[in-house]
Parts: structure tokens; C-alpha cells; sequence
């Protein structure tokens, strides 16, 4: 089995990673624009060759880790490159560009679209571990268009990695993942920059942080590189959140402002069935 | 040793458990108007036997661990009812409010402002943990104001429970804890608001929330009896982050609005160094 991951980073050396222990025949071979990255990955062992778009033709999996903006010019030329047989996946965190990227494209068939909703705040192939996907829910957008054959040949490599599978409609994902994961991103963005800028002097941050801010500002470690393109193709949901969510930022503190602690009270408390909702993430994993 | 502990949550709790490892001979008195909670804390151990406030009088140490609200009118009374020879101490998250309250007590000296900066977003006796203290920091406001031979006392407790001191006034604690972590707490309640709100069917927070929501939602399981008062006494100070958090925010997303993802790419990339600055708190845990 021949495998080609492009972009090695946190998810398809993730994936790997994975498949080299599921698969001790597979080879996987990398490809990166970034050759420090790709040396990288051989060194770690995370892929045992470099490779070419041009190899693609004997692939049976091609995975296409790469930022959304780039995806959108590589996979029409991964899916000319590949054979008839190769599923071609791509794993990014909007789904309506891409699959109207390839949507007339003649081997659209061999192409599934997905988002595996698992990850962390680090980038780059020493990011990679292996079973991050376990427990973890894929989603599949526009299954249909892709042949049968091939879906069931990626839905055994997603469940032998320890996947649950979704099936959604790519504009009902890139709406429903600005809620609960691009706004994420922004809130903790936006709250390192607040404190960053406040506290000159950093060893103030440094004393009285505890691990309550360390978990809310976590995402304002991610990768510019990887979240920009994100916000820009899924601007119209994102800004909608973020107006929500400015909206209630405003109304808690217009009830501080009011001293209306009652109201301050049970917002919170209305907030708090989260444990519910969180629990319910954790009973699945 | 007698240990008196008013208010057996979290944080007092947790340090009743580490003060039975440390000092087996000591017995900790719980006192609890929610005689649930004390009977829950006798059960899990927490605590040796039930006490009064006017029991106080041979304490070697009273720990006052209730909301802060509660803490300003029974922290007199308490001071009222001890011996010459004990030392209180108080752990909540406002200080100017408290030291302000006992500021002309006769007893002021036997009273030491503390904010150990530890915790989860759990509460009451069962949320309690061996070790939450070790390693992390414990804020010290007005120090001079109490008797020397009783801050040593409460040091040698502090340091034997693994924390690291840092002296503050009371103001300026206030304002820097308002942004480390009184923001972030509304962060969260508002970031769990915004989805809860928008995702009608739950089912789908369930299947597409990943670890970054959990990470950066997780402050909003926080106990609103607790945080309201603390909103409440550090009003000005939140109400000033909340403004530049959603100064920030608006900021943000009117750059998305005017697709200037130059600048995007720049404000996530500044706020990055957060890395850094969380690496130095890590090194010090």
C-alpha cells in the first residue's frame, strides 16, 4: 500500500504516524514545500521517503494536509496526478470551498472530503503523534460524490484509526464549526492580546496566571499560517459569531455596569449545563 | 495544632488535605453553613469533626475559604472570636475589599491577606485534591500589616504546601487578577453562551466540539455563587477588560470585514509569544 501525505504537519503526521503502526507493509511518502519540514518527518521517521505530485499516480491514499488557501490550488492538480484507483482526502477546517473547488473537476469521484476534528495548538511534523485520532468524530461532507469503492476504503482506514464518523453538508459544517471552534481560536486570541498589552511588565503575567487563563488563551498558540486562510474562507460565518459573541461580551458588562447581580448570576448559571455538554464530548471519547 | 477551616470547598478542602499529610498530629475542624457540604467533607475525610465560630478561640489557624462576599461580613466576627495567638488567613480573588473591611479590626494583625492561585473549574468538599498547591503561587497583600511572628507562622505553612510567595498591595492585585483571570472567567461563560445559544440541536456541540472549545469553554463550569461576588467587589477593574477584550474583538472583526488578512495574519502572530510566556509559567509549576 502506498500512501503519500502532502503537507506533514500536525495532522498528516498524525495520520502517519497511525498508519505506519496499522499497516507495517504501507509506505508513506512525504511531500512538503518546506524542505526543512520534510527532512524533518524522515528523520523522525514520521514518513519513510520524499516524493513529487508527479508519483501520485500509484497512491492508493493521497492526504492533503495542508492550509485551507493552499488546498484549494493543489487538490485540482493532486486529483489530474493521481490513478483511477487512488482515494484522495483532504482534512481541512472548511469544507464549502474545497468541495466547490473540484466540484466539475473529472475525478471528483476520487475525492473525499473531510475534517477530522482533532488536534492541539502545535505545528509541524514534530507535532505529529500517534492515536490523536482515536475517539475523535470525522466529518464527511458530500459523501454521494464520491464512488462507493473508495468511500469504503477510507471509512476502514478512519475506523481502523479509532474514528467516528459524521456526515454533513459542507455549508451546515463551515456554519456550525465557526461556533465551536474559529470562535474558539478569536476568543483566546483576542484574550492574550488584552492581557499581553495591559501587563508591561510580563513577570505580573508570569506570577498570577494560573491554570485558568493558561486553558482559555491554550488556542493563541495556533499557527497564523494555518488560521488565516480558515477565517478568510469562512468570513461571512465567522463574523456572525463574533458579533454574537461581542453582543453578549457587551450585555454582561452593561450588567455590571447596571450592578445587576441577579441577572450576572444567572447568566452564569444558565451557562453552567456546559458541564453537561462537555461530559457528553468526554463519555465519547 | 488545631485547624479551623470555614467554608470546605475547593481550595479550603484541598488545603485540609495536604495540612492532615503534612502534620498528622493537626486536627482540622470544618465549619459550614451548608451542612451537606460538612457532612460530605467528614465522610470523604476531608475534615476531622464539625465546629463552631465560637469555637475559635484555641485555633492555631483559620482558613477562610467562602465566597468573598461572605467572607467581608464574617471575617470580623471571626476575628472576634480568636485567641491572641492564631492567624487567619483569607484565599479568595478580591483583596482590596477585604483588608479594606478588617482595616481598623483590633485584631487586623492576626489576619494575613492571601490569593493562592490554584484551583479548578470544580467546587464544594468532593472537588478538594491533595497537592492543587504545589508549585504555584500564593499572592500576599498588606504582609506588614500583620504580626511578625504569625506571617511566619502562615509562611512556614505555605512553603511546607509547596507555594511560592509574592507580596502585592491589595490595588494592585485587584487590577492585574481581573485580567489573568477575571477575564478569562467571562471569556468562557460568554464563549459557552454564544454556542449554546446558536446550537439549538445539542447534538451537534456533542460531534463537532473538539479539545480547543473544551480548553477555552472550560472556565464556564465555574460556580456563579462564587464569581458573582467577585465581579461584584472587582467591578471597575472587569468592567475596564471587558471593554478593551471586546475593543480587541471588534477590532478583529473589523478586519475580516475589510479583508485585510495582512493584518490578521500580523495580530495572531504578536499574540503568539504567548507561547513564551506560558513556557515560563511551566517552568516555575
Amino acid at each position: 500500500m502506498k500512501i503519500y501525505i502532502i503537507g506533514i504537519g500536525l495532522i498528516g503526521g498524525s495520520m502517519a504516524l497511525d498508519i505506519k503502526t496499522l499497516y507495517p507493509d504501507a509506505t508513506v511518502y512525504g511531500i512538503d514545500s518546506n524542505e526543512t519540514h520534510l527532512q524533518e518527518a524522515l528523520d523522525l521517521g514520521v514518513v519513510d521517503a520524499g516524493a513529487q505530485i508527479d508519483n501520485l499516480s500509484d497512491a492508493d491514499f493521497v492526504i492533503l494536509s495542508v492550509p485551507v488557501d493552499v488546498a484549494l490550488t493543489l487538490l485540482p492538480k493532486v486529483l489530474d496526478a493521481i490513478g483511477d484507483n487512488s482515494i484522495v482526502f483532504e482534512v481541512g477546517s472548511t469544507k464549502a470551498p474545497i468541495c466547490e473547488a473540484v466540484t466539475n473537476h473529472p475525478k471528483r469521484r476520487n475525492f473525499i472530503a473531510t475534517h477530522p476534528i482533532a488536534g492541539t495548538e502545535f505545528s509541524g511534523p514534530s507535532a505529529a503523534i500517534k492515536g490523536l485520532f482515536e475517539g475523535k468524530t470525522n466529518i464527511i461532507c458530500e459523501v454521494e460524490r464520491t464512488a462507493f469503492k473508495l468511500q469504503e476504503k477510507a471509512l476502514e482506514l478512519f475506523k481502523a484509526i479509532g474514528m467516528r464518523i459524521r456526515y454533513m453538508d459542507p455549508k451546515a459544517h463551515d456554519k456550525h464549526i465557526a461556533y465551536v471552534s474559529h470562535l474558539s481560536h478569536i476568543s483566546a486570541f483576542m484574550l492574550g492580546k488584552t492581557v499581553i498589552n495591559k501587563e508591561k511588565h510580563e513577570q505580573d503575567i508570569f506570577d498570577m496566571a494560573g491554570s485558568g487563563f493558561e486553558s482559555t488563551v491554550r488556542l493563541a498558540k495556533s499557527s497564523p499560517a494555518m488560521w488565516t486562510p480558515i477565517f478568510k474562507q469562512n468570513k461571512v460565518q465567522v463574523i456572525e459569531t463574533l458579533e454574537e459573541y461581542i453582543s453578549n461580551l457587551t450585555q454582561f458588562k452593561d450588567l455590571l455596569i447596571k450592578e445587576d447581580y441577579n441577572a450576572i448570576f444567572e447568566e452564569m448559571e444558565s451557562v453552567n449545563r456546559i458541564k453537561e455538554i462537555l461530559n457528553g464530548m468526554n463519555v465519547k471519547k
